[in-house]
């Protein structure tokens, strides 16, 4: 790991965006979701994903600006083709307008089709957190995973974040992918040189089990058949249900990913001070019960990640994978821009 | 397993509940989704309940009609105190609301406080998916499952269901629990006089690993952390956000367990045509993919439950436990209502 500031993280990629002519308001959106990735410790989400996001604009698959067309909108629920503008900038508006739908009808729905990679959903369910709302955000993403049963890679790990505010309690974010492990952790160990994989982690082209990294070829489903039903569940409501992307078509030069936004506002369902109430005696009470043997403690969903939030944001410092970083300063040579500095 | 006629079984069992104080209509819909979970295959959730809810209804816990209480409408989410009516009654008038209030507005939310045991949650997705609408459901339960890094049982197995709608495929419902089997597995093992339970299904006392019945004291989470983090968000979602009970206060002598039940209809996100051809080419692509070696197929969520209860409606028999049928036919034969046969 090396260690950057945050502003200056921010402010260079942002640079970097607007070169690739996107506008500065989104190119700083994009920067902050990324740094924010890594400053939760949530590296395969954070500056790594600058060099993808600007080949792609390059390529033609992302237009450097949002352009979005309403498809659907009914006061409550809305459908966007997001015409392969930015996954981030996408995901960003549409939980803003599913906050606003939420805001006047207790609960909105925002579904985005035609998407790009769209990095961590925590962020986005967080955004309906930071608002005193629940946020829950659904996405498909293309062909990684094979069926329960099967061997060919036809789904996606689909992700699920769930976000809800507390007040004087960590307010609890669960973003999980339906694969046992995040892909990036296994091709980052095969980048390292490693040959062997940890029991379970891994199936090869046969839908066998494998410890080799040399046969690996599919992460199973998280909980077996539970892991593969949820991805099924996902893919239809983040996809099918309003003509989004699956499987290959959620590739980014076919369909895009799409997700499903919905925000919920709590006053719709409660009186507001005993929502925070309850919230907080209830994380409390969970954290309290009694630790198993050898444990270290209980932790909130997203617990982990807000404590390494919190320290960021404090020292003004993050902590970023030095490929990654050599990633991003190469792209800023190339593109004039001053490098970021290890501190 | 013995067999016994559904037509008769459900007739007996609308009796029983009759003769509890129950109105035809409420008793007619609670055998229907007692016996139609059986017809699934899911006998712990099937006329084994019967007497459970009759012992309820004489103690006074569960009132023998529905009597809720709209505490919040706006038209698109609604909140119910279901004054500790039947949590099937609850449960299916709450999803008929929303899915009334969906076809309105696109999505409709229904939540039930005060609610009672109320069954399998497959049966109120399904019938949002028989409309032709998504239907998710999520309930709390009583204490059942420990923290991740806990080992005291502080929350519910806090159980998702999710169905939608195909045309010529089978339409895929998931139904599942946070634990990793369904506690009433490892009680059947017991009362079968097990003295071993599979690796990997039991914690002691101490939270630690164990496969003896002697010491196995929770169930442990689904995929570990992530089992534990859903647990968590749904105890929000179907529980605190509007008040409902969780952990030990969703005891059926305490606030009872609760529901959320969000309706989605299909045409405020997609031309239904495109929808159900789109759904239909998916679920096949899906199953017509690779089969891993020694696979004997690919299911869909919910297909092998659709495949039972397929045959059960058509031969109009039904196969049931026999200890099951016994605890019924005692009952019956209490009230002076005739026994349901076995064939």
């Amino acid at each position: 790991m090396v260690r950057i500031s945050v502003k200056e993280a921010k402010d260079r990629i942002t640079e970097i965006f607007m070169k690739s002519g996107v506008c500065e308001d989104e190119s700083r959106i994009i920067a902050d979701m990324l740094v924010e990735a890594d400053q939760r410790g949530v590296h395969s989400h954070g500056i790594l994903c600058t060099a993808r996001y600007v080949r792609l604009i390059r390529e033609g698959k992302m237009r450097p600006n949002m352009s979005a067309t309403v498809v659907k909108d009914n006061g409550v629920v809305a459908v966007w083709d997001g015409n392969h503008s930015s996954g981030q900038i996408l995901g960003y508006r549409a939980m803003e307008e599913a906050m606003k739908k939420a805001k006047e009808h207790g609960v909105g729905v925002v579904c985005v089709k035609g998407a790009n990679h769209f990095g961590a959903l925590a962020y986005y369910a967080q955004m309906a957190q930071k608002a005193g709302m629940v946020g829950t955000v659904l996405g498909t993403g293309d062909s990684t995973m094979a069926p329960w049963g099967g061997c060919e890679k036809v789904i996606g790990n689909n992700p699920v974040a769930v976000a809800a505010p507390a007040r004087n309690e960590v307010s609890p974010v669960l973003d999980m992918a339906m694969t046992v492990v995040a892909n990036g952790k296994v091709s980052n160990m095969k980048r390292q040189g490693a040959t062997e994989i940890p029991e379970g982690w891994g199936l090869d082209r046969e839908g066998m089990p494998t410890t080799s990294m040399k046969d690996y070829y599919t992460i199973p489903p998280m909980a077996g058949y539970k892991g593969w039903g949820m991805a099924v569940m996902v893919d239809i409501l983040a996809g099918t249900l309003f003509g989004g992307g699956t499987g290959d078509r959620a590739k980014d030069c076919a369909d895009g990913p799409s997700l499903m936004m919905i925000a919920m506002d709590i006053s719709a369902f409660n009186d507001e001070e005993k929502y925070y109430k309850d919230v907080d005696d209830r994380i409390h009470e969970l954290k309290a019960s009694k630790l198993a043997k050898n444990s270290k403690g209980i932790l909130m969903p997203g617990e982990i990640e807000d404590g390494r939030f919190r320290a960021s944001e404090e020292s003004g410092m993050v902590d970023v994978l030095p490929e990654n970083l050599s990633m991003v300063n190469d792209l800023a040579a190339e593109m004039g821009i001053e490098a970021i500095q290890t501190l």
